[in-house]
Parts: structure tokens; C-alpha cells; sequence
């Protein structure tokens, strides 16, 4: 079994980091910023390999638009950061001690800047001391220019992605396995977790079981309803893989019979779905995807049911850019990864969501899940 | 095995959680605060129950000084936010559809608000975004008004952290069976995640296996280190229990022989650490426990290798308040719970840290952890 320990650290070679650093620099000129902050999170990792835990301590890569980016830490994390890439990188490191103001150090580096981004996943008590430490710096998010680079995968992301889709879609293949009438979501849930970790990911990021009529919240967990015989399951499943990439999928699993008219939600479904795979296009609007895909469930009728976006980018985090909303404009470029999931949601009722994970290529959107679309029918 | 699926969602009763919110706004009012806006993390479980998992779409609870609470959710959160404690506690939910502006309902609850706090983990994305919605309000970290609420534990929390306590010394029981020259420390931290798991605990936080001179980085994790005769390893490990408590334990395992020099070093770490869970007296400060532990490092001859401060609170977070540390003049309370942890650190040679969780209670300072804190040797 795999666990934190296994967590990969090097992964990304200090080459490939340095040009993540040149481009968020390129990218922070571009936006006007003087120096993009950044704490322990998705872009520090993406950024300098450095996977630093969160914690209260402020840890802070100091990333100018134009000069040397330097590395604040606590000084016990000193050593832990240079064992990191860091160290290769060769990033210089000021550490500060228990007893000092670690943003007098920020002040310092950063004092001059009038147009500061901190990182959009930061604590808020870090930003706001960042912005009492910076009276004269107007602060907004780095997430606008950090996550457009992010949202564009290179060649081994897309590997690492795929990956992820194939784990996952190991899972996948065995729940049907584990449905049967009587037992309960939450030991369905079990298995499944159990299940995503043998499969080799390091964390399980969410289990949902939603059978019967808890398929209509989508966002359902996982509970001590017992599974019945002729319903429909939603299973929709994720966890990180040691290299940091996240996997995410959804299948619907029918107990048995589940009626005629569920069948026929579904068959709309299931084209939505593949229409919105196909949908994905270089230079079309992300919101087109999430048009292709609700046309074909307003046409089937089923528009109403269909209550949130088509999807997310996903990456270092499972909910990244570019998201697939109608209110998103931005253009689709080669290498943006993201999730088309529609679903139907009938209050009291039932629910459906059927999820891959889409990679943009030169050749069009190719899917990273490979487990059957189709009701996966099991014998009640 | 325990997993995510086994998080108790329900552990605190309906009162507790109202009273919780009632001391929270009689707390902003004394802040001077009109409101406080909390996103999910730990502020929202300990104010609600409500376990939402952070996303990008805005979850907030808008906690004003004076009135009624309202949860802003999104609309496909909504079920899986009725289902939790929030439905029984009756706060009334505004949800949001996927192409509205929540912020804009921030606004409508909130928009006469001239002071307002937002939680301390907060995304920094999201108080960018309300410090935009609410212009006239001065917006500041909620971190020391609920931090301290959070820092005094009912009798309920002190059970939840004497059990996590428990099933972390369980853990440490059966460290020495892992330990052989040849063995690496990431082997072992594997062996130590999985056994923390079958502890009890549904997340496995931190294990550091810290052999030889990798003790002197008090924040390694695992290394491919093989493990050698006659060495010290330090251990520390930390898991969340299903009710959310979390455990946090340091232990050092001798492997044979590791000379007169460290077990004298250790002599002085074991008597410091001793004095500091006995310096935990109500109306002292914080920072009197940091002082008397060090003040027995120094004496010793060691003081400058200590190189941290003595602790952190921990409840529903691994740190939180109150922090045992020179500069917090905070007067200690019945219900504190908080780290003693002194550590030396000899860059290239050694280290050591030994950690307990003590509870300051009526009778004084009581340790959850009962683990043997001598040097536990262990034949090589």
C-alpha cells in the first residue's frame, strides 16, 4: 500500500522548473506586477518542486517580474527545503528565526513593489499581514497569471494525467464487485477508498456512493443508506498520485432494473457527455464546451436537471483552470486538461453524472478514462 | 482500515454548535466587529459541524456580531449542507447557481458592515474578492478572536485529543519492531503510516523518520536513508481522528549504541521537556512554559541547538492557538491543549525531540501522551 511517505519530490527536473519560474516572471510583467508572492500550495510545488506542508510559519518564494527570486523560510524548514528542489534550483534562501517578523523580511524584498500578487490559495492571514507589511503595494490574486500557465500541461503532465485516468479507471472496474443490495454507501465508500490507494494513489481525495434517491445531490458523500435492489449508484472518485496529479471520475452503476425512464435520462446523458468531449476544440471558447454539451441535454429535455458547469481544469489540484462555465471566455489552447461531467439531478428521485478527464491535443480532445460510459449493470 | 469515508460528520450535538456560534458573535462584538465570514475549514466544523471540502465556488457562513447567521453555498452544495450539522441547527442556507456572482450575496448580507473579519485559512482569492465586495469595511483576520475560542477545549475536545493521544502512542508502542540497520527510512515510514491508520486515525498528517544527522532538520520527512548501527532516529507523527482531533507525538529510538555524548545531550532534552509540561499553570503566560523548558536547555549546555520555540496548540488542526512561544504574553486557561517539544538539532551529526500534548486542566498540566519518553533503545 501507498501512503504520504511515498510522495515524490524530484519528479520534475530543475531544467523544467527554471522555465516555470522565467515564464510565472514573463507572465507577472505581462500583468503589470512587480513580484508575485508565493506560500506553500499547488504553485510553490508546480513552481520550485518544494512541496512544503501549510503550516502558520510563513514560507514565501518571493518571485520579482524581473531579478533573482529568493526563498523565505522559517530556519527549521531550512534544511527540509534545501533537500528539495530548491536546493538544485539553487534558489537562495533567507531564513528568520522564532522570535523575528518573517514579513519585515517581505517589507525587505519586496518594499518597493506597487503591484503585488499573492498566490490564490494563501491563508488569508498571510495575504492580509502581506498587505500591512506592503502599505504602498496595491494586492490582488496570482491566480489569473499563474493559473493560465498551470492550466497548460506539458508533455509529462499529460503522462502524469494519464496515469492518474488509468488508476483510477482501475478502480472503476472493480465496483461492481462491491454493489450489492444491503450493504451501506459508507462500506461501499470503504472499499472504494482502500481500492484508490492500492491502485496507487498516495491520497484519496473524495468518495462518493450516491445510490437511489442521494444521487441527486451531487456533491453527496457517502451515508448509512443501505443499497436497495433496481436503483442507479453514482460513484464519482479521485485521489492524488505520488508525482501530485490528481485523478477524477465518474460512473453510474445500476443495481439491477432501473426503470425506463431513468434509462432514457441516461441515453441523453451519455451523448452529452460525448458531445462535450468532442466539443473541445483550439481557439473555441471553454464556455462552448459547456454549450455543446447543455444543448444536448436541453434537447433531450433534461436541461432543468442539469444544475452546475460541464467541468474543471485538473492538475496539482483537482479543481484548477480552465473551468468549463459558461461565463469563461478564454480560449482553449493545446495541452489544457479538464473534466466534462454533466448530470441530472431530480430532487427525492435519482441522479446521473458520467465524468472523464480531457486532455486538448494537436489531434483534438483525447479522454484519459477509458472505463465504460454506459450504465454499468449489476445483478441486484 | 479506517479511511475519508469514516469521518464522523455529526459527532457535536446541535447546542454545543449553538453556543459555539452564540461565544463566536459575543467574541466579534468585543473585537469590535459587525461580522465574521467563515469558508470551510476548521473555523466552519468547529462553528457548524459542517465538513465542506474547500473549493474554488464560495461556501461562507456570514456570522454578524448581532442577528441571525446565514451559509451562502452553492446550489449543488446545498444538499450535502443540509445533511450536516447546519440542517439540525435550522441556519438558513442562500445558495448560489453556477453563473452568479456569490460575492454579490456577500454583499447583500454583509454591505453594511465597517469591520469584518474572515476566517484565518481563508483562499487568499476569496478575501481579495470580499475585500472588492464590501469597499467601506476594513477587513482583518478572524484568527485571534476564534482562535481563541478554539484554544479553550470543552471536556468533550479533551476526550477527542486523549484518544487521539492513545491511538498515537499505540503507534509509537510498535515503532521498535520497524527498526533494523539496513532498513530505509522511507520503509519504515510506510510501515509507521499504515499502523497509524490501523490506529484509528482517518488521515495519516506528517511521519518523520529522521535518522543519524537527518535529526538535525527538525521538519524531515523520509529519505531513502538506510538506517545504521548505533544511530539515533527521531520520530514524529501525527494523525486526524474521525471526529476531526488530531494526534502529534515525538518519540527517539536508539538504534544500539549512540554514545556518551548524545545520551548526555538527551539527559538535558528529557529534563527540560519534564519541566516544561509542569510549568503549565493558569494565569501564567504562554511564553513562561517556552521559558522555563529553554532555560533547562541552556543550563545544559545545549541551549543554542534548540533552535524552535517549546509548542503549538492542536485541536481540529495540528497547530493552532495558543503557540508556546517567547513572544505570546498569553495568560494560560483551563482547556489549553498544546505541544511540549523541545528538540536539539547538530547540523551533520545528531538531533532529538521529544513531544508530548498536554491539557492544562484544574489540577495542572495533565500529558495525553503516555508513550515511554526515555531514549528507547533498541538492539542493532
Amino acid at each position: 500500500m501507498l501512503n504520504v511517505t511515498d510522495i515524490e519530490t524530484a519528479h520534475v527536473s530543475a531544467a523544467v522548473l527554471a522555465t516555470r519560474l522565467e515564464r510565472a516572471q514573463a507572465a507577472a510583467a505581462a500583468a503589470g506586477l512587480d513580484a508575485v508572492l508565493v506560500s506553500p500550495g499547488p504553485d510553490l510545488r508546480y513552481l520550485t518542486g518544494y512541496q512544503a506542508l501549510p503550516l502558520e510559519r510563513l514560507t514565501l518564494l518571493v518571485l520579482p517580474a524581473a531579478g533573482e527570486p529568493v526563498l523565505i523560510a522559517p530556519r527549521l524548514e531550512v534544511p527540509a527545503a534545501l533537500a528539495s528542489p530548491v536546493g538544485s534550483l539553487g534558489l537562495p534562501v533567507r531564513p528568520w528565526d522564532e522570535t523575528d517578523d518573517p514579513y519585515a523580511l517581505v517589507a525587505d524584498l519586496a518594499g518597493s513593489a506597487t503591484s503585488v500578487a499573492v498566490d490564490a490559495r494563501m491563508w488569508a492571514e498571510k495575504a492580509l499581514r502581506i498587505m500591512a507589511a506592503l502599505p504602498s503595494a496595491q494586492v490582488r490574486s496570482a491566480g489569473p497569471a499563474l493559473g493560465r500557465l498551470r492550466a497548460i500541461k506539458d508533455a509529462a503532465e499529460i503522462a502524469a494525467l494519464q496515469r492518474a485516468g488509468a488508476a483510477i479507471d482501475a478502480v472503476h472496474a472493480q465496483v461492481p464487485e462491491l454493489l450489492r443490495p444491503g450493504r451501506t454507501e459508507r462500506a461501499v465508500g470503504r472499499d472504494i477508498a482502500d481500492l484508490i490507494t492500492a491502485a496507487g494513489h498516495v491520497t484519496v481525495d473524495f468518495v462518493i456512493v450516491a445510490s437511489g434517491p442521494n444521487g441527486a445531490s451531487p456533491h453527496h458523500e457517502v451515508s448509512d443508506r443501505v443499497l436497495q435492489p433496481n436503483e442507479p449508484i453514482v460513484v464519482d472518485i479521485g485521489g492524488t498520485m505520488p508525482d501530485g496529479y490528481c485523478s477524477d471520475s465518474t460512473r453510474v452503476y445500476a443495481l439491477g432494473d432501473v426503470g425506463a425512464e431513468y434509462r432514457e435520462y441516461y441515453e441523453t446523458l451519455y451523448e452529452a457527455q460525448a458531445v462535450g468531449v468532442a466539443a473541445g476544440r483550439v481557439g473555441a471558447a471553454c464556455a462552448d464546451v459547456d454549450a455543446a454539451t447543455r444543448r444536448v441535454m436541453v434537447d433531450g429535455g433534461i436541461g432543468d436537471y442539469f444544475i452546475h458547469r460541464t467541468g474543471h481544469g485538473i492538475g496539482l489540484e483537482t479543481h484548477e483552470d480552465p473551468y468549463i462555465v459558461e461565463t469563461n471566455r478564454t480560449p482553449m489552447e493545446v495541452g489544457m486538461a479538464y473534466s466534462v461531467e454533466p448530470g441530472f439531478y431530480v430532487e427525492g428521485r435519482f441522479g446521473a453524472r458520467i465524468e472523464d478527464i480531457v486532455v486538448l491535443t494537436e489531434d483534438g480532445p483525447m479522454s484519459v478514462n477509458h472505463a465504460p460510459r454506459e450504465l454499468v449493470v449489476v445483478d441486484a
